[in-house]
């Protein structure tokens, strides 16, 4: 599967102002960048730097008066798509150092709450199974709704409010996980499907020795996904964050499949 | 400056349970460790992965009935004791990439919350005369109450009341440290002069191109801490984590300084 | 049904401090004081005022070193015990006044977060019968734990917990009912079957033109329970309110059935 | 003072909704209406009950299609506008049973966690001294700023990020003055001198035997302004509450003094 990406970002600065942009499909096995431009325009400075687990890049820039992004891609997914759901929890005695901090509790996700929860509702299944019936729970009992959420909104507002958008149900998705004792993270994705198209958010868990992509909101499938950054939660993958005032003019994500 | 540390941790445990111990000083460049022993009892595993940026093991156990862990070091502090009050603050596009990551927000770090007071506050001094000036606010401002505070306090909660115990105090310095765009991190070690003497945790500042030791309670000072281990915040640097019931029977640390 | 009721208080002051008290079962028609005795000792002041709704008295004291409550009385139920399930919701316009406070958001309420799980759980029945769902739904997907909850603990945290105490319990029966729009407010009682024995809280509820008992931890019947206080949530009902320090010392209370 | 009063609210409502209207002047002893004209088009039923503490009326509305609310009064305010800085604190034992709620937390205004910040920084005066220090500080340290906050906004949050608007500055306000002991309530208004004209919210405290309206925006003069309603917090005093969707199409609101 190859799918070609383009994004456009359109805001205006003022003053210059330090920002941090995180945009790009990440170069990784799973997934082969074929082709990529990234145009920001002059600043006073761009620099690189490796991203949470090595995933991708952050890009620090500098500039005042309006900042114009263009970004496009093609990038050939070939990604295992092994059923996470007949995967086996890896014991957490042999679980990875790097993953070891997907199963503490973050700005968004305080999984701990949810544990007499997830006992309660999927105590009956195990691994892979039980990060499925997680998902499916979400699925049925949510519903998306864009704006219903900010900046403020965490997985214990959305749980009880049972809605939001992406972000919410991918922050409840890695609650419950990492409530099972299941390393859980965030990624920030390109993706085929996603109604409006935009930037998307997924959750993905560590089972049987690996990532697996989980979308509770099912509107994106593994196979069509380019990962741009994980994080813990939000708080880790903005794709654009800036030191200072801006107004955003303009944002516009395209995501197609092709030959 | 050398450190004799022992920790001794009792607890009762019923069933079998999964175990994360994180107690040992780490071996770093910073601090040699001249000797150490670690005896948990037996166990049904044990094993050790790198923790948060390397620093430190993180222990996996498993064990039921009873757990009397007993530790005991000797550690070297050979730390680089630079005052970090005349350090300059790294542009934003300079930071290494792992230290990217403590400028975002965290469970019981909500920074951007702290951004107008840092402005309004500390806002004519930059760099580690910044962190210098956060730093004194916190301790004339704050009283260290032993139980003000629990798992769910975060920075926001204990920069209302005012008070709190270690880790609250990091919180607050964490967060105003972050909010004013300087990388910021929690850690956790041993300390000489902590009143009662306990695993202490303070905050850590990038500053000048190296992490720097600060701690609003003035308890502790930078040469007379052996590191245990780093993270975001508290949800990070637990000395022990029980996936299951468990019951804290007895607790007790010393640190001296010795010839 | 007649109740007899003792409570003992025991508290260390030091310092003369103001004391606000709340603990005598409330004169109103629909329970009879038999006979009452408080006994609190010598204090620099002793005021009653009438309490929210004007059920109960709020006694104010101030006093130093130590202080010692005693309370004893006999209370006749009178109650009427329409089942709640079989009542209609009063339509909005027709509420009174005095009821509508008890729609709104309160400091461990916050109501509208549920609006969307109480009309997917519980939408397809009304009045009391959803008022009956919602108590059974809470009582059997809730566990009650001694300590598993503080002063901090919201409607929120609970839900998501599952668990809680008796306060715990009423306020996520009261976020509920309003935002199903029915009014609820939160009861401080004396009751027959509590485990152990202590001052125990409740919903009520507004159908059918009056206020209705909920217990949704299922231990006390509404025959069988005598009102303190009411108020909009734990907030308004506190039994003992100091405004400086105090020292607990000891607390009991007792409810017989008698002839 | 004389003040000619006008609002318009427009709304889009679709099917028929439960609506709770709160925007007339009150008519209380302190402000005088002279003549007052509400219209809100025809509508399935129309009801009025006494809102929070006798003050003003909550009007209950049903209809579907679109609203249209027009309201033009002239109000004489007869306030006494004695100097509140100069009263003293009412002794806790003599305070009106009525303003003993106004002691307690409430949704937006979790005044206990504020105690030791109000000991440590205005303990040195009383009363209304002690008010006016606080009302003061608010005003030089916040910075009013729209659309800073939305109904999740609490005094905890607006207090640690110094900013927000009328409500926020007012729930700041009010958890000082109880972490004092000091009875505080929230008040909607008209008032003369607001930029932008809107609704506005102050506080209102009670020293010296009455109730005195207190603008931390500094924006609103005693004397100048008409009381809508009061209550504990924003939770108690919204001006439109639906019970079901709704769209905000236009809002005007004009205040003038005539003579």
């Amino acid at each position: 599967m190859k799918l070609a990406i383009t994004a456009a970002l359109d805001y205006r600065l003022g003053d210059p102002v330090d920002l941090m942009l995180h945009i790009e499909a990440a170069a990784i096995p799973e997934q082969l960048i074929v082709n990529a431009v990234l145009d920001v325009g002059n600043c006073e400075y761009f620099a690189r730097v490796a991203a949470q687990d090595m995933i991708g890049d952050r890009i620090w820039l500098r500039r005042g008066g309006e900042l114009n992004v263009r970004y496009r891609t093609t990038v050939e997914i070939q990604r295992d798509l092994t059923d996470y759901r007949t995967l086996d929890k890896v014991p957490m005695h042999r679980l990875p150092g790097e993953t070891v901090q997907y199963l503490n509790e973050s700005r968004y996700c305080p999984a701990n709450k949810f544990i007499h929860f997830v006992q309660d509702e999927f105590g009956d299944v195990e691994g892979g199974a039980k990060i499925g019936r997680m998902r499916d729970w979400i699925e049925t009992h949510f519903t998306y709704v864009s704006g219903s959420s900010d900046a403020e909104t965490g997985a214990l507002d959305s749980f009880v409010e049972r809605q939001g958008v992406c972000r919410d149900y991918a922050h409840v998705m890695v609650s419950l996980a990492r409530a099972a004792a299941i390393p859980a993270r965030i990624v920030s994705v390109y993706a085929l499907g996603v109604e409006p198209q935009d930037f998307h958010a997924v959750a993905e868990v560590f089972l049987g020795g690996a990532w697996h992509l989980v979308d509770a909101t099912g509107m994106a499938k593994a196979g069509e996904m380019a990962k741009i950054a994980v994080g813990r939660d939000a708080a880790d993958i903005s794709f654009l964050t800036a030191y200072g005032e801006i107004e955003m003019l303009n944002q516009r994500v395209t995501v197609e499949a092709v030959a």
